[in-house]
């Protein structure tokens, strides 16, 4: 489980086997992915693990610029997210994405590359997302100030298959999170729930 | 040095804090920075380390698709891998950097970046390099076949202060092998030369 001490001789040195794996977060802007994933991190960073978070943001800034929202450039975007995901998780690093990935082929597609993969789909309806705003980005979209915005202008494809699916508009995020820790668990992917 | 167990608590788990850093090759195309780039990672592997190589060509397939070879866009496919790398190196892992990386100031940015860098660079002449020709691009590009090429029609700026010099061209790579491990080691990055 997880954890897997291997001696490698004379120096006295032990390499700790972690399993690591991505946990791959999709839903629309304002739905918690970040938040849960960032509750998540600290989670298992006090489980002693090693986690990086690669919030949509910060890898578009660091990985897609120039990059924009069609479908091909979201694609581009997600694609490279997934092989970052994968160099981490198959190093012993667990990997958690927070990127919307609105379309179900390309998650799936980035799921056939990683072999420790983990999709949870934090569900919230779009309304309540909308009225959360939390960064007043629906109500340029609905005045069409922005174009492309998932779930105004732009498609977003629910899970079929997620592992978990977390409803953020009738659970605490505490709830939330205790059912993914609750299946990370159960896969066999951390120690404690 | 390099590791040091720490045990956290009830569930008898251990994490090995091992010291990652980022290796990073520099040197024109066919100096023998792949080569060494996977003489380093099998012998650190051996070690019991964790290793990734990113190679330039299958960087650019996964990060830099639809850039080319202008200053800018080596220069963002440079700052992406150099991305990578500073993710992996401080979650444990060796990055080991295999792109030619012509520009001076995009390595210093990319070194400032990641707190444990070591530059190598892989000195071989250009005579030399076209010589060999493993990949049969130098003859295209002085046949003017390929724009854009370093050391032909496109800079190389050498490094003013690497931490490691090869020269591929009066070295054996079990030479170049031996002053990268023995760097490495005395820089206390790794448990043995």
């Amino acid at each position: 489980m997880g954890v897997n001490l291997k001696h490698s001789g004379k120096e006295g040195m032990a390499l700790a086997e972690v399993k690591g794996f991505t946990l791959w977060f999709t839903g629309l802007s304002g739905a918690g992915k970040s938040t849960l994933a960032g509750m998540v991190a600290e989670n298992l960073r006090q489980q002693g693990r090693r986690v990086e978070v690669l919030d949509g943001d910060e890898v578009r800034q660091n990985l897609s610029q120039g990059l924009g929202f069609s479908r091909a450039d979201r694609d581009a975007n997600i694609q490279r997210i997934g092989y970052v995901a994968k160099l981490l998780s198959r190093n012993g690093v667990v990997a958690i994405t927070a990127a919307i990935s609105p379309y179900r082929d390309t998650r799936e597609h980035v799921r056939a590359q990683i072999p420790d993969f983990v999709e949870v789909y934090v569900h919230c309806p779009l309304e309540v997302c909308a009225a959360r705003d939390v960064k007043g980005l629906y109500q340029k979209a609905m005045a069409g100030e922005i174009g492309q915005f998932t779930g105004v202008s732009d498609p977003y494809e629910e899970p079929l298959a997620p592992e978990v699916v977390v409803a953020t508009h009738r659970e605490t995020p505490t709830e939330s999170l205790a059912k993914i820790m609750d299946k990370l668990y159960n896969l066999g992917y951390v120690s404690a729930p």
